[in-house]
């Protein structure tokens, strides 16, 4: 068996197109247009990189875009001001910090000062607490672009057991809760498997999904695998490589040959999951501006 | 094999003598008695015989109990009046509204309008939300005394399978959570099961531990068990028996005789995870005041 590609790019466009059109039609019909805030301190040229990307794909969408850039001795007291002012801020409906944090801040009391209601990341406690309990809240962007990815094979989710490597807040925690809630897109059985798990393959072997965030290369190979599954990998890793100008190429936490062999669809690395992660975002300010 | 008895009694007389020394420490230091506010909306018999027992086992630990009772035709702004009242009241340590409401109210409006550092229970969205990330927070009651419970017999959780049968926000839910997290008597590999999982016992004959909370009786049978499986129980069933002066008796969600034949330890119905859930009340009400 050769496995689909799952295509986060083409899916994100598709997604992006849609989210550009509800808008337009926010626009014309109240006048109101989505805004989204990005925190930056300091100058992690991954972050900066990945702040600039937000910022443009909320122009690209028609949204308001305010990025926030702070040197990396800011006082956490302004930071936390800076947020407060965007909680009452009508023109804005998303604040994010990006994250990680320079060294010295807390990033738990950051996140803490951004509004529920206005968290489009979905990493405040009360969020978090919310997509546990099942009430209605900001999904996380990642988790939510992945069970996206997911419907995208056409697989029911219902019934399915998931295997889910990696208990990140992010990542691992977030989708095996949403893949194993009631309703549509999920009602999986999930297994939540990490670090302190003794052999992934005991589990991987009899799942019809793997998502595998575990943030190691070569995580999950094809012999991992039930024939059929469909595999999300979450990994970006940097593996040296001196054939390519940047000295290193780019690798996601699953073998990607072996387990295309086994898997009926995969995601790339990168492209896969990865693009999914701003549109949900985009997705999260929309909602947010909706409710006004 | 014939399955050791969790006798949660026992534990739970234990760890409430341990409590009850720990609240003579803290009036003896710091002059603080803790105290634990219990709030009753109508007269529904089951929630009435909690509510007493709960008084009186913070009595018993020499605790302040605070029993306020309502109608059930009292206004929701003036219950969560009271409750605000009681978020800022010195004396009050722990905060618990007696669940379910009767109907007509809005419970998630109500338990969100108890401060979270009096949330003893651990059901506001925040608390959940801490508990998932893995902050510092009150664990939900009888989770807690479930891996309380696992504790006793001395299994090391840490890279166990454990199999969790019902998603509830009470149990299911956070104990799939609590057994996966990092640290002591957690780290195992949690399958959490429910309604939409076909087969369980696909499940279930791999688990060293299963938690079943599923409300159905005879949900778990010994011949779904792997041999020496720890099994824990938090069922409590009503079923119809002649021979009883109630006419009915009580029964957990595991068939008991075929499960004990299996496993290595099996919690009895009632008198396994019962008497725990108000210990673990306690005990978050000590922290609680502790913490000042």
């Amino acid at each position: 068996m050769s496995a689909a590609i799952l295509d986060g790019k083409k899916l994100a466009a598709q997604m992006r197109a849609e989210i550009a059109a509800g808008v337009a039609a926010l626009k014309a019909e109240k006048g109101v247009t989505p805004g989204l805030a990005v925190i930056l301190v300091g100058e992690n040229p991954a972050s900066v990189s990945y702040v600039t990307a937000k910022g443009k794909a909320c122009r690209e969408a028609g949204m308001l875009s305010r990025e926030i850039r702070f040197p990396v001795d800011i006082p956490e007291s302004r930071l936390i001001e800076t947020i407060e002012a965007l909680n009452a801020d009508p023109a804005i409906h998303g604040i994010l910090v990006q994250l990680p944090l320079p060294k010295g801040f807390s990033e738990k009391k950051v996140i803490d000062a951004i509004a529920p209601e206005k968290d489009v990341d979905g990493f405040t406690p009360v969020n978090v607490g919310k997509m546990l309990i099942g009430d209605d809240c900001f999904l996380p962007c990642t988790p939510h672009g992945i069970v996206k990815l997911i419907e995208v094979t056409g697989m029911d989710i219902q019934g399915k057991h998931a295997v889910v490597i990696g208990r990140s807040n992010i990542v691992g925690k977030p989708v095996a809760v949403l893949l194993s809630r009631k309703g549509r897109s999920a009602n999986a059985t999930v297994t939540l498997c990490h670090t302190g798990t003794p052999d992934l393959s005991v589990y991987t072997k009899t799942a019809d999904i793997v998502v595998v965030a575990a943030g190691r290369p070569h995580t999950l190979t094809g012999d991992m695998l039930k024939p059929g599954a469909v595999v999300i990998d979450v990994g970006v890793n940097r593996v040296p490589d001196a054939t390519k100008p940047k000295g290193y190429r780019l690798c996601g936490d699953a073998d990607y040959e072996s387990c295309a062999e086994v898997a009926s669809a995969i995601t790339p690395v990168p492209g896969g999951v990865g693009p999914m992660t701003i549109t949900m975002l985009l997705w999260n300010t929309l909602e947010s501006a909706r409710r006004g």
